[in-house]
């Protein structure tokens, strides 16, 4: 806010940043334990989860990790419900998660406090420690991740995914969550080193106008992360959908002139999303495959010794350096986007 | 399927039969107030609402009434987790509803079978009584919409709405909802009457690319089932946010090129919509407004005596009518989009 500053180098830093701040947030891990700890004694039937724009993305990743590791159902919370139609649910034995960088949104604090007195447990995950969510939640985690500066998110989305992922690995109480991590800030680095295939696509994608991401289960996020991603940086309608969905009625938008990225991964995500890919190339569509399944011609990461749940973290990392690269390449200013203030103060 | 019909000559009858479609619908209400009975027998303590396409936004539109009438948190289900990762969640006490049209689509089937199995109640919502989905599940409503041939689904999202609308207005114990829908077929008939309008907006964005919708509450709904209207019948980019989250990095990509259509209803919903409409107009935006706070410049519905909940069911008739014009003005069939089939078997 203060210096000036070369167009993109907040972002550019930021995106840097990532595995030092994975790092220092394995190097936490006992805090994960601990709320994990005090979550588990109450015990919960629910899990909700409050969140806007790339947290969001955040949450729903953490939706998946609910329903498949915890074995709860899980819902991503509509806030307007409780904010603005006064909706007043019985939420004894729920967990409510708020997911938010800033910690400053009124609607998620607001919500987040309408679901205490509701009688749901409340936990916030912030970059915060200091916000009014934070403060306003029974339980608090911190993501450490260090002041971000940049409007576009990048080290506090991927820090989010990698502090839930920490949470519910320790509350599902199955393998050690921060010893399946603990390769994951060396393989960010090393993915964020191999920036020439993300370089080459902004290159392809210069004059696309619109351009279509997919992916399913945990990749699913990433698409929509993607997506946010390239349209608040590049001025680019990048429009996400599962690779279910896709097949639902947005398949007809597709043609040679729309860029799809599809981000394919090991695990049954990616195997359901592989039949996809094959059938948009059969129609004509120019497809990127990002992700673990990635070959040479498209935006591998580098997966070894990372199980699935964890790769969302590595594969959104070629599309950081991607939305970077072309806002630059398209004479825009990546930290600066036009219309868009870094906090929203929704109502 | 069968024989050869003008283009549009399906979708054209179905939008036109919609009120009977509603009346004859209403005419069952005992149907609905007899399976609510059963279900409220049950008691459940959380809603789980799966579906794809089309009959995704009737389950949202269910996930606000959930909420706000019964009281209870919901979810919208992502099937993959149950289907593709073998997530077996505790789901006794949890209501688990499946919407689809042709009751067909084999993940829903199964992540409902699943969901049996794991102990939720089961209520399956289709036009097709014979279908898959309905004998999987315990307990089943028809829609009686009739045959819907025509690949973009009119009749069978509202009645979805209104069948929802039945169905948990029937298990919240409130004010009869189907006295409250009494006026919605003939408020559906005048709405469809006023087709003049939809035409001039389909004049309006005949070169248009890509268009944003909005709305918040009760409309957001109507934005996305709108959006993909417009995407699966003219090939026009169609990009739905709610209110709040366009605020939160898509009005960077929003400008004088990208026109906008706004729902906005009297109630909650529309009140916070409101400021957005006037925040894009003073960026330069093209804003068309839709629903009961429409002047005559926009695509107003005949909301007389309809509540802000049964809104919905009305908002989606002019922009229909604009999906189908604007469609045929571009030399498009909208009864058999590119590279679309009625039903999509995913997996």
């Amino acid at each position: 806010m203060s210096e000036p500053a070369a167009p993109g180098a907040l972002m550019a830093a930021e995106i840097a940043e990532q595995p030092a701040v994975l790092a220092a947030l394995l190097a936490r891990a006992r805090e994960f334990r601990d709320t994990a700890a005090a979550l588990a004694r109450r015990g919960h039937r629910f899990v909700l989860i409050a969140a806007r724009g790339s947290s969001d993305h955040a949450a729903l990743y953490a939706k998946y990790l609910v329903e498949i590791r915890l074995g709860l159902p899980a819902g991503l919370v509509s806030p307007s419900t409780m904010t603005l139609y006064g909706s007043r649910p019985d939420l004894a034995g729920v967990l409510f998660v708020a997911v938010s960088q800033s910690g400053a949104s009124p609607d998620l604090a607001e919500s987040l406090a309408v679901a205490r007195g509701c009688g749901a447990t409340t936990l916030a995950v912030t970059n915060a420690a200091d916000s009014a969510l934070a403060a306003t939640a029974e339980l608090a985690v911190e993501l450490g991740a260090g002041a971000e500066r940049s409007v576009a998110a990048t080290k506090s989305y991927t820090a989010q995914l990698l502090a839930l992922h920490l949470l519910f690995g320790f509350l599902g109480g199955g393998p050690d969550p921060a010893a399946a991590a603990a390769a994951l800030p060396e393989a960010a680095h090393r993915t964020l080193e191999a920036a020439g295939g993300a370089h080459a696509a902004a290159a392809r994608y210069r004059y696309a106008e619109r351009l279509v991401t997919t992916g399913r289960g945990y990749s699913y996020p990433t698409a929509r992360e993607a997506a946010l991603k390239l349209m608040e940086t590049s001025y680019l309608v990048a429009h996400a959908f599962s690779a279910a969905d896709l097949m639902h009625g947005p398949v007809a938008t597709v043609d040679r002139r729309v860029p799809v990225i599809a981000v394919v991964s090991a695990g049954p995500g990616g195997a359901s999303t592989g039949p996809v890919v094959e059938r948009l190339r059969g129609t004509g569509a120019d497809v990127l495959v990002v992700g673990g399944a990635a070959g040479p011609d498209g935006l591998p990461v580098a997966a070894d010794g990372i199980g699935e749940e964890l790769l969302p973290v590595l594969e959104i990392l070629p599309l950081q350096q991607l939305a970077w690269r072309l806002a630059l390449d398209r004479g825009e200013d990546p930290d600066r986007p036009r219309g868009l203030a870094k906090v929203t103060r929704t109502r």
